[in-house]
């Protein structure tokens, strides 16, 4: 008898699910062990990797195509914040073998849809069956011209802070998600604004290269605007000065704080924005407002950086404020 | 107040752990968003992942250093097949709360160490909690010279096909790790080297280079053997011929398969190899050889490569073989 060249299991489900997301020709359809890619010349390569867990990152009960554009979109906001532009992805997921086929089939199109408007086609991937909740790793790398990948390290005394989109949402998305809203009134379209928020980041792809040429340092604000601001004035060696009332929040998030005033610690410290938050030299501030506004993202302007150690949060009426828990953190 | 810029416990515990390991200045100390490296000019990036599961892949019991090398080393054996320099990795790690710092440090060592022993420095990680057991997974890059990475597909007629190392010990040192060896009576030395075989793999990668240069085709064998090679006959669009008594096996398996002849077909088709097949043209067969001599490698040529579609299996009187399950898979 002969061995025939069986195809296994896993290689049909591969090939069905994933195969349609391999557009580039050196991801070889998934058909080989490994990838190739010729790297853009004169261009440094920009390494990302997030992974999310189910029942810690998202809920078990959110729907598949939500839950792979949330695994890819953490990522590309880094890439974002970095100036960079993506080239492609790695995804390794571990399911459960209680995931059935529907399941895959919503997830491999969300990963299909993100990948076609973010322009980031998958270059390999590894599937497992896991005794623990769904687990979805991605790598993702990007490039910029080389030597410009903008860094959290880079802010100066007298630098404008900008950041983009609105703060809290997702944060207050979450609160409503686990009902701790008690005491909150809202509208319905507010309640989904902010559900959906945290359902479905919205990385700000389209303000990169604006944000590589204007910026002298920045980060994706995923931890909370507080805590990550933190580091990234630790990390350039400088302080800073926040006015809290001009740190853009939507109506929804806005109609919360006012019914519930200690809601503003949580948007401001909560995490899960995927808003990207920059310094700009006063000289660059108007171009870049220029720029953002070209690409369609709001920014605001939200403080200076300042000379010493530590930022400065302070309300309308010019008094500090302190928080609790600056910043989101798994351990 | 003024927000302290605290450090996280996060951050501190990736500063310990794995700052060590980031050794390439893009790297950036691990304490931005994300790294930056150079590609080496006229080369294709190679890119790969796959992770490792507690309860799937290792024993939970196993010990945290050869966990972290096990995880580096299975990517790393891809890069090896396909002709590929190591340039580095992401890590994206999923800890459940009884994961200690002990754990932890010999989980760092683990990949610290290999990261020397392979040139291949930690360019990101994540860290998370999971409820599930731990998860592991690497992307990992590495570079060939523009268009030369070596592919499934590619195998000729007439090529003679080479593996290296011995096949079978992993799979046989599974069985004994789960006490499915009633009837094995084995030395200590030859018990420890099947174990260690699954507990730590010995990836190729000093053979990359002669592989690139020689190989019209080849991947790494880590489902089995026959499961393995059928894949790349089935790429490459060919048939072959192996002929069992050449495949290399170690003392220690064949005085299993010698009391135990039901395991013949475990070695070859039970996978956790991490050994390479390939195949070599006629004319570069002998320098193959001296190559893979001079690397130090072993590689033993098991058969040819036909016409057709199938792979043949034949024992040394000439019979050819069937199994039940070709090769390994999770699903």
């Amino acid at each position: 008898m002969v061995a025939r060249n069986d195809i296994s299991a896993e290689e049909r489900l591969i090939a069905r699910f994933f195969g349609p997301i391999a557009t580039h020709p050196g991801a070889l359809g998934l058909s080989d062990d490994a990838a190739f890619m010729t790297p853009p010349a004169g261009h440094d390569l920009v390494l990302k990797t997030d992974a999310i867990v189910g029942g810690v990152h998202f809920f078990p009960t959110d729907a598949a195509q939500a839950v792979a554009s949330k695994a890819l979109r953490v990522n590309l906001s880094d890439l974002a914040a970095k100036g960079a532009r993506p080239l492609g992805f790695l995804l390794s997921l571990a399911i459960p073998r209680e995931i059935d086929e529907a399941w895959l089939a919503g997830f491999a199109e969300g990963l299909r849809a993100d990948s076609v408007l973010f322009g980031c086609p998958l270059f390999g991937g590894d599937t497992d069956r896991t005794p623990g909740p769904v687990t979805i790793s991605i790598a993702m790398f990007g490039s910029v011209p080389a030597g410009t990948m903008v860094r959290r390290a880079g802010a100066k005394v007298g630098d404008s802070v900008f950041v983009t989109g609105t703060i809290g949402d997702a944060a207050l998305g979450v609160m409503l998600r686990e009902g701790k809203n008690g005491k909150w009134n809202l509208s319905e379209p507010h309640r989904q604004h902010l559900m959906s928020r945290y359902l479905l980041p919205q990385p700000r792809n389209a303000l990169a290269e604006t944000i590589r040429t204007h910026a002298s340092a920045a980060m994706d604000v995923s931890d909370g605007l507080v805590g990550d601001f933190g580091k990234l004035c630790r990390a350039s060696g400088v302080a800073a000065h926040i006015e809290v009332a001009r740190v853009p929040m939507s109506e929804a998030a806005r109609a919360v704080v006012a019914g519930d005033a200690a809601t503003l610690e949580t948007a401001l410290t909560g995490g899960d924005d995927y808003e990207v938050v920059c310094t700009v030299p006063e000289t660059k501030a108007e171009s870049f407002r220029d720029a953002a506004k070209a690409a369609g993202v709001p920014v605001a302007d939200i403080g200076k950086i300042t000379a010493g150690e530590g930022v400065r949060f302070t309300d309308a009426a010019g008094k500090a404020l302190a928080f609790k828990r600056p910043a989101f953190s798994h351990f």
